[in-house]
């Protein structure tokens, strides 16, 4: 298997992707991007396709947001090193945990003053991924489109969901794939990404880890880390891209189809820029801060056709690779993806199949739109889709 | 491997394909026909699409055709069962061989009177796939349309070649896949598909068999069943998915992977109606006459995207299938798609590399459009390749 999967990926870069992401200086046509990008899978970034936004000069303004939003109350990220949703160890386990951030309900003003001025303890993130654009931040809705014109034309929908991200240099996303065209609008400083398409899967060495959350106590200033209770275990890529240092040799032995692989691709998005993050792709994001401290962006999440593609995806996922099932449990390396069978079409019935389950945010109570693998694993149907794989 | 191939095969369909083909009672928008059939790699019907044809009411009229192409010379393909490109026993061999017709240029007229009123020792096919429609027809041109036009707006591009295909209920076109969007008109008669999705890969058995050739005696009335020299392989599905009934238990058991899957696809593709029949499918094709005792189609073959879905396809037939390898031989079983690799963006491209390898129009001389594995084993890259294979 091992040499064969490799070929896919190589085959994959010398067919279609080629080595660096297209870059198009004008919005494509929906029949382009449709033909040239997402029904190939395939990255690209967009130039002056959102000139006419008044967010581009209204929001690094430092004054402006602060006053637009002078009396909204927002969900406001905490971690202590910047790495939500990442793998980080717990004094009490033997491996990592997957830990989520304290989720804090804090005026807006107050929020991004701790994202552009950081006291030294903690990172604050505004990054919640439920349609907040649309609620949280209603105030700025005339200052962006609603959707992207043409990938709305081309996908023939609306978006299911805009987000609103606001960071600082010391916030990084983690590794992870996500159910969705994605379509990530950079108002200001400059979002970086690491690629990596479907076919990589393996080199993702994605295993189930125990979940946790920071708890911050206000009073002391300090962390905590929580395993959650009941007891939940979230399926992640066990990369880190960029290891300490010190960390990098033992790293490069623990995951080297990652690390002697092919180079993912490296993407920076400016401020005025879209990228094009195809369904499925597994990305890393880190950012660089404008003048006013921070970086700003807006992502559109399109639903995804469940189609060949797909299908073709979860049966190479169902697939051993000798080396990731070292690191792996006998039940976490060859799972199928179950995302989005609960339901292809519909957003909000990927969450109702089994409510419990769902991943939600732990301040709105919402349903979360990423990792929501916890949910659908209880249905029926894959109980007895499981016991009918066998192993290689 | 088995039982996670077979989850592909209903995935495929539970997911995108379901149980049937989809019908549109009109053309459809390119958009539409790019987004819901081309990216998804999905068959559908168009009715009413070809309507404003002249062909349509002049083909079938019977001394329509035969006084628009009195002058004019065809490459006739014979055989005596109506099994061309078609396995079938060799006297000296122990194994079936791939068979190709006899080409016989004849008069129009004489050619089709041939298949409408067919002798009983021959069957006679107009089907040669080498762009004929705009060569050897190009009287008829203004009868049909040169391109599909919201087909060529949404592929971005016009048909690499144009054929037409006229013939009797004894003719049949045995399991093969193709390399290029392909739309289907039937002008008269009916064309009866069956088709499998190219995830069904290993359903298909496809092993090499040596080629070789009808060669047919007018004298004698007789055919005669040579060899190619020098010696050549052709890869080709062994399943005949319409058994004698003596032998259909027989059949059964040598491809339960076929017989016990899901059913294929079943679609009758009426005169005035066009199939979307995607690149990388399997199909087998039969017909029923019109009145006027003959089948009559056009095909455009579009250049296909090698896309992920491509490179997906290829890994999948890397892999072995324990149950396929008990017929296959070890250098076949588990080969990549060797087909467009030499050059996937040019039709006469694909034919350069190696041009003493390349199959070819006995009669014509003419690259065919189909079987054009033989030219790419020999390049170099794939050699390589084919040595880091492992196996599973």
């Amino acid at each position: 298997m091992e040499g064969k999967v490799e070929y896919l990926w190589e085959e994959v870069r010398e067919l279609s992707l080629g080595t660096t992401v297209d870059r198009l200086h004008s919005p494509p046509t929906p029949l382009q991007f449709l033909r040239d990008f997402v029904s190939q899978n395939k990255p690209c970034i967009i130039s002056n396709a959102i000139s006419h936004w008044p967010a581009l000069s209204l929001w690094p303004n430092s004054s402006y947001l602060p006053a637009a939003l002078s009396s909204s109350i927002v969900f406001l990220h905490l971690t202590p090193d910047g790495h939500a949703d990442a793998l980080v160890p717990h004094p009490s386990l033997p491996s990592l945990c997957f830990v989520s951030a304290h989720v804090q309900p804090t005026p807006f003003p107050q929020a991004l003053d701790l994202i552009r001025r950081p006291p030294s303890h903690l990172v604050a993130y505004l990054q919640q991924q439920n349609d907040c654009f649309r609620t949280e931040y209603g105030e700025l809705e005339s200052d962006c489109d609603g959707h992207i014109p043409w990938a709305s034309e081309a996908l023939g929908c609306l978006p299911e969901a805009v987000n609103l991200w606001i960071g600082n240099h010391r916030s990084q996303t983690s590794f992870h794939k996500d159910h969705y065209e994605n379509l990530y609008a950079v108002v200001s400083g400059e979002k970086h990404f690491l690629l990596l398409p479907p076919t990589d899967f393996h080199r993702m060495y994605i295993k189930e880890y125990p979940a946790a959350r920071y708890s911050y106590s206000q009073e002391k200033g300090e962390f905590r880390l929580e395993l959650e209770e009941p007891e939940r275990y979230v399926p992640w890529s066990s990369v880190d891209p960029c290891p300490a240092t010190g960390n990098l040799k033992q790293e490069n032995l623990k995951f080297p189809l990652y690390f002697n692989g092919p180079k993912p691709f490296e993407v920076t998005v400016k401020a005025g820029e879209i990228l094009y993050l195809p369904s499925m792709w597994f990305h890393h994001v880190s950012q660089s801060p404008g003048e006013d401290g921070c970086t700003i962006a807006v992502n559109y999440w399109y639903d995804m056709q469940f189609d060949i593609k797909y299908a073709y995806f979860n049966f190479l996922q169902s697939l051993p690779c000798r080396s990731i099932n070292d690191l792996t449990t006998p039940e976490s390396g060859c799972e199928q993806d179950l995302g989005p069978h609960a339901s292809p079409n519909h957003l909000n019935s990927r969450f109702s199949v089994n409510a419990e389950n769902c991943d939600r945010d732990a301040a709105s109570g919402r349903p979360r739109h990423r990792n929501f693998c916890g949910l659908e694993r209880t249905a029926m149907r894959y109980l007895k889709m499981m016991a009918t794989l066998e192993i290689l």
